[in-house]
């Protein structure tokens, strides 16, 4: 997988993450810099991207495209790559239902470039080999390629377009649905003048728990405005495979209420979570 | 506490077993015979309960009166005890919302009656003290007092009745909750081709994690019957306090297509549990 040149969309702190590991396979990574802010170019140049002007550009320039995003925009994304008619391999690597990433992929077939089905488990941990990028569809191996020296492992789940995207759905599911729950959990027993009630009865259990969730709780609020979308892609996932799709419709309403939390800093106290959480209406 | 006449509703597995660690008190405690199904009665003998005909004699010879029974029930039958005139003190063990134990503790004190309101956590293990029930109530004592020599522990946590039934609300969200929300996952992935891949993902994590859900899956079928209506009361009791119901909405929809499961033997392999989460209107 030598002499690519690679694009990455978005270089976000996740972006920027699979942008670094791709780098370890020697090949260039490029961004596209209109419309960016000021934060994502001091971003990029840090980790050496390379600048191209724009989205016409960064595809003209590269063979490879990593999509990292918001789910919410993903189909824009590569609605636009294809309108630059791109002819090369394109990775969406974005919490999404497999059945949009069956689009997607049907996408660029059409608009004829290569289609690899991802999806990222795991966060931007640069020195323990801790995050995955689950990977499907025929194109797999040469993705899996670029990663194969960086902290980012990778594990092909085979050929079909839409069964990376189902387990990220279902991964996520469980931890991301949890946390909200727990949240919610949290918020409802406050408003009942239980908490401490609750916190007691968790530690005969568990003596961990219950500062466990606490913190699980607060650190979730500064990525919550990006969970909503995610937990809609599952609600949707969940119901189009015929099982119920409220566990995340609650989830994204939760993740909605701790949206004002986003690039906080410090991180809020329990008490102002919980205060977002049962009193949305006073929301800024 | 002695020289007390203590009356369950009604003997299932949970009532026996807590009428067995009242009985430690030292005080009888009687059942009431009509319209009860051969495997209770046989249950009552078997634990020595003492047989009342009808509610009627059941109410007119207890002091106390313990009620653990569906939640569905619970304010049916506490109306059916003040409609006998009880005058004594009454539990309300059962896993409902804390605005229904309010409407019933208001209902007993205008029936001339004394009020506790509990929650049961924990099975129905008299080996190990690992059931707790929560009480709250000016009389709560009083209840507490029964089980002193008992494997149940109690736990009075306030004079406000509500208290004890938010407590256990928060509870079971979590467990309850949590159980439906792996079944429905592991339903979506097997309908998606991807729960090996899911297992194995959750296997990094946690290597014994893929197989404790999998049997934790299959041994909430036996009853889940009876837990659709606790997560309709945990969802009244979120939206009560301001948070989503939605979450239980879906544990209740899961736990509904397992009802068919109720009293099943052997228990269901986790392929017969995933096909009828999944095929709901094969229901028989």
């Amino acid at each position: 997988m030598a002499n690519q040149q690679i694009g990455i969309l978005h270089p976000g702190a996740m972006g920027t993450f699979i942008a670094r590991c791709a780098q370890t396979s020697g090949n260039p990574v490029y961004w596209a810099s209109d419309s960016r802010s000021p934060q994502t170019r001091a971003r990029a140049e840090k980790h050496n991207l390379r600048e191209t002007k724009s989205l016409a550009e960064l595809v003209a320039t590269c063979s490879i495209i990593l999509s990292v995003c918001p789910p919410d925009a993903a189909e824009e994304v590569a609605n636009q790559v294809c309108a630059h008619a791109f002819k090369g391999l394109y990775l969406d690597a974005n919490a999404i239902a497999p059945q949009r990433a069956i689009r997607i992929g049907a996408m660029m077939t059409q608009c004829g470039a290569r289609f690899v089905d991802g999806g990222i488990i795991g966060g931007t941990n640069w020195d323990a080999r801790v995050t995955w990028l689950v990977l499907s569809g025929q194109n797999a191996d040469e993705i899996a390629a670029l990663f194969a020296d960086s902290p980012l492992q990778t594990r092909v789940i085979g050929d079909a377009i839409g069964k990376a995207s189902a387990l990220k759905m279902c991964y996520a599911a469980y931890t991301k649905g949890t946390t909200a729950l727990l949240s919610a959990i949290l918020a409802t027993a406050q408003s009942l003048g239980v908490r401490a009630e609750l916190e007691t009865q968790w530690s005969n259990d568990d003596a961990n728990f219950a500062n466990a969730t606490r913190e699980r709780v607060r650190r979730s609020t500064a990525k919550a405005w990006r969970f909503v979308g995610e937990m809609n892609e599952i609600a949707g996932t969940f119901r189009d495979a015929g099982l119920p799709g409220e566990f995340h419709d609650a989830a994204a309403e939760i993740y909605k209420r701790m949206a004002r939390f986003k690039d906080a800093a410090p991180i809020p106290s329990l008490d102002d979570v919980l205060d977002a959480l049962t009193k949305p209406g006073s929301e800024k």
